[in-house]
């Protein structure tokens, strides 16, 4: 099995936490090339134009990182990052959920509109120009201020996102938080003590190293 | 259980298929309210403002309609409809994914950008104005062109996304097409056949009438 990575990138990230969390080795193929785009390479042998994806020995290749990670999961169930039962699995599916639509996604919106290198590639995955929005900016910024507020309530006096065991949860809303602290200098708010203090604490982990 | 539904929207009616296609009843309560708005009830009751969301028994709610539609498929695994085996279940949750953030995110941007109701309200989940952003009608309707030639390619001559089997891939690619079709006058292209087929014979299955 090999993955494809774009460094710097939150969704591969995603699954090269939870690869070390796990303790399984494979090996990364970096898609990167210059003017911060995918490789000519890796965009004309995958039709998805995204990273991560998977390839298998047979060549099969698994996108969409929870996809990644789930596939990953029932080949190596321990430790479990995906929840201990059916309603445990739920919270963690729920809250995950949360973080990539409303963490990653804000933190992409806001960085996809605003970085002279993305002129016309507003989303990701397609070859045609899509125009940079400067509105979403500023919203990617409010939605992101929402995220910190919301998910501090959640963590409250918790160690993780969903209660007492880390998850995929806290690896997706810590790849968001990190993104956008870096490529957009967002910061997490004083009044979201919570949340400081859970960012600190999943950063001081050996997968959240790149 | 109960689950919380808002007549007309695309991601409650994901679990209402798949609650009939498992053969499961349950209690279903309209949170729909005059103004084309959640209900005071239901708003006051769920931080996260959204539908669906399932209550058990116990009064624990779960939101997001992967999760729930998880959690109902670990209590009643036949038919399956998440995979049948840890491949197959890649390609499931890796469909449906893009199916969600391609086809119900497209539909969803286009709908809530342009329909004079929801003025102020240009994303789902927040108690404050979210302005709505002209330039996503029309980047929503191109991104509707992009999820049909993009599964037209996928389905091919298969029956489903995945293949063989109807799984929530297909659910989710359906629920987006048809909430398109009926509020923003979106049309299926010509040059997709295959993905016209695959949309005439899910529409003709029990699950799809509401």
């Amino acid at each position: 099995m090999k993955l494809y990575d774009w460094q710097g990138a939150p969704n591969p990230r995603r699954v090269l936490m939870f690869l070390k969390e796990k303790g399984i080795e494979l090996e990364v193929i970096e898609t990167g090339a210059e003017g911060a785009r995918l490789s000519e390479d890796f965009l004309a042998s995958d039709g998805q134009r995204t990273v991560p994806a998977l390839e298998l020995d047979d060549g099969t290749r698994i996108g969409e990182a929870m996809a990644i990670c789930r596939y990953l999961e029932t080949l190596h169930p321990e430790p479990s990052l995906m929840g201990t039962d059916a309603l445990d699995s739920a919270k963690v599916d729920m809250w995950e959920r949360r973080a990539d639509v409303e963490g990653v996604g804000a933190a992409g919106e806001l960085f996809r509109n605003s970085h002279p290198a993305f002129d016309g590639r507003g989303l990701p995955g397609q070859a045609e120009r899509i125009e940079q929005i400067p509105e979403l900016v500023e919203r990617g910024r409010a939605r992101m201020g929402w995220f910190f507020e919301k998910f501090d309530a959640q963590i409250g006096d918790s160690p993780f996102v969903t209660g007492e065991n880390f998850t995929v949860a806290d690896i997706t809303a810590f790849c968001a938080t990190d993104f956008a602290r870096k490529v957009s200098k967002v910061q997490i708010p004083d009044a979201c003590a919570n949340f400081a203090r859970w960012y600190e604490s999943v950063r001081a982990r050996a997968s959240a190293k790149r």
